[in-house]
């Protein structure tokens, strides 16, 4: 007779720390385990099957009551072969298999998943989306990320390269993107974007107030240092903000034409602004919304923090083996 | 033993037709038939089921062959009730129970989906994107529709108001949408959108050439007028149609970064424009196109025209009841 499967575990794999986690077929998680990140290829696939052992071993779990492990790992990956194909940030990854490699050290099926699309499904199973049919999130960080679930569903697209809406057009010919494109989210609404547009607006511009004596005191200018000024009430640090929030707002009213999610929710480095995110956000969204419809799509903010990674990667291998 | 069905009835129910269809598990479907639209709500519901018995019975089909019945309809519909809520065009029809009347005059089960949407699932069965894994069906006439397939599936949206492209922001704090909104994608590169402006353009602007005889002689103004000054080199023509053409590469693009489809399909009545519509669309949306991946998504024009949403309905019902 089979053995009942009780629990699949998740990786989440990042150039500076790799997390591990187990996950019950209710969708109730472990404490999440942070190992720093080993220094080459061979070595990290170690650390993944010794990790998973070790808490497989802590937990009182053997490897018989566990349906599958799922990886989530910075991309471009090829999500059919298993493999890495390009990881900037950690070398000699290039073309690793890595699925297969840890499924066998670990003999049990294995799945790779992008790492933004393993944190929206940790959400959309245990976080902030917990409860949604449809779910957008976006990562608010250096740049902007994205994780699509229809009907309890990742969106992959035909070639992999879907749900990139940071790099959606919220204005024509507008300012030049990285990608090629111009007028993406990604230049308008990314941490890293408004706190280069404050930059350029104090050094060629002369505007003044918190933020120029914090660039002339530090010489360098964040999100985070915008949003505290926002907080002490400066005309200018709104400005610059409310920009960025707007032209998010105009991408949240697109994904409700597109997508008519239950909820959107934002994650990254961003959140921290709490309300000064939120509520701007929200503003300018039921402002740009149509009228037909009332507005029925939440936004909310994440609330797995940095552990939404490995639990949705859990999940993933309860989507891809819980029916083993 | 039960019976092996073979067929599923489609109906595209519309303001003027009425068109009807069988369709074999292959997704060959039979000659479309159609009426002339009823006059009331019974009436509607008589022909619906007598169009279907008099198909079956042309076609020598019996009903327990028939696994259901697919209704393809003008909206807003309540799809898990199978009911019409409002249909501008066709007075009585609000709240009409269509699905389950129909389903119970033709002893076998009913689906109702979306007109657009049962429109764009025909194409992707049987028409220009027979054979894709994802794809998007814009409709070019009057206004925008659009119909998304996924993996399959038709996206709904958690709310029933997905998929409607047509007002995706393409150009913020744009031109006043009948939404409620500012700068939809109707507002640029709808048919009736397109000829108004060119009107506005002579009529405010004193801009002449071709279109500016055809206003003064006829009155009016319409997209074919401007695709054939555009047949005719016209450069008013040319650029009128050349910035809608714009605007709609814009979302072509945002649709290749949101959903990474095989094909963007394209129908409606704009279609007829041929390679006046396809040439500088395809243009632009190279240009516009990120950098990162080469362009993998096709554009390309739809193949059933008028047939596409009975054999699409029918094509709906299928995916509900085949497997029964």
């Amino acid at each position: 007779m089979a053995i009942k499967k009780k629990y699949c575990l998740g990786i989440d794999f990042g150039g500076t720390n790799t997390k591990f986690c187990l996950l019950d077929s209710r969708m109730e998680g472990s404490e999440v385990v942070q190992l720093r990140t080993a220094g080459n290829s061979k070595e990290i696939v170690q650390q993944m099957v010794c990790g998973c052992q070790e808490l497989m071993a802590e937990n009182g779990v053997k490897v018989r009551e566990v349906a599958g492990v799922g990886i989530g790992s910075p991309g471009p990956l090829d999500l059919d072969e298993g493999t890495i194909l390009a990881t900037p940030n950690i070398p000699g990854m290039d073309g690793l298999a890595i699925r297969d490699l840890v499924g066998q050290g670990l003999s049990m099926p294995a799945t790779l998943e992008n790492d933004a699309n393993a944190a929206a499904y940790g959400e959309y199973i245990c976080g902030a989306g917990a409860g949604a049919k449809d779910m957008v999130l976006l990562t608010l960080g250096t740049g902007i990320g994205s994780g699509i679930i229809i009907e309890g569903k990742l969106l992959h697209g035909s070639h992999g390269i879907g749900a990139e809406i940071g790099h959606m057009c919220v204005e024509p010919d507008g300012e030049q993107c990285g990608c090629g494109q111009k007028g993406c989210l990604e230049r308008y609404s990314s941490a890293t974007y408004i706190a280069e547009r404050a930059r350029e607006l104090i050094e060629d511009k002369g505007r003044n107030g918190l933020l120029a004596a914090v660039l002339a005191q530090s010489g360098r200018l964040t999100a985070k240092d915008i949003v505290e000024a926002v907080g002490a009430g400066d005309a200018f640090a709104e400005e610059v903000w409310d920009r960025g929030m707007r032209y998010l707002a105009i991408a949240c009213v697109n994904i409700c034409r597109i997508f008519d999610p239950d909820q959107i929710i934002l994650a990254g480095g961003m959140t921290n602004a709490g309300r000064h995110l939120l509520d701007p956000l929200r503003r300018h969204f039921s402002s740009l919304h149509w009228s037909i419809t009332e507005v029925k799509t939440r936004i909310d903010i994440a609330t797995l923090g940095d552990n939404a990674g490995a639990i949705g990667a859990a999940g993933v291998a309860w989507s891809a083996f819980g029916s083993l």
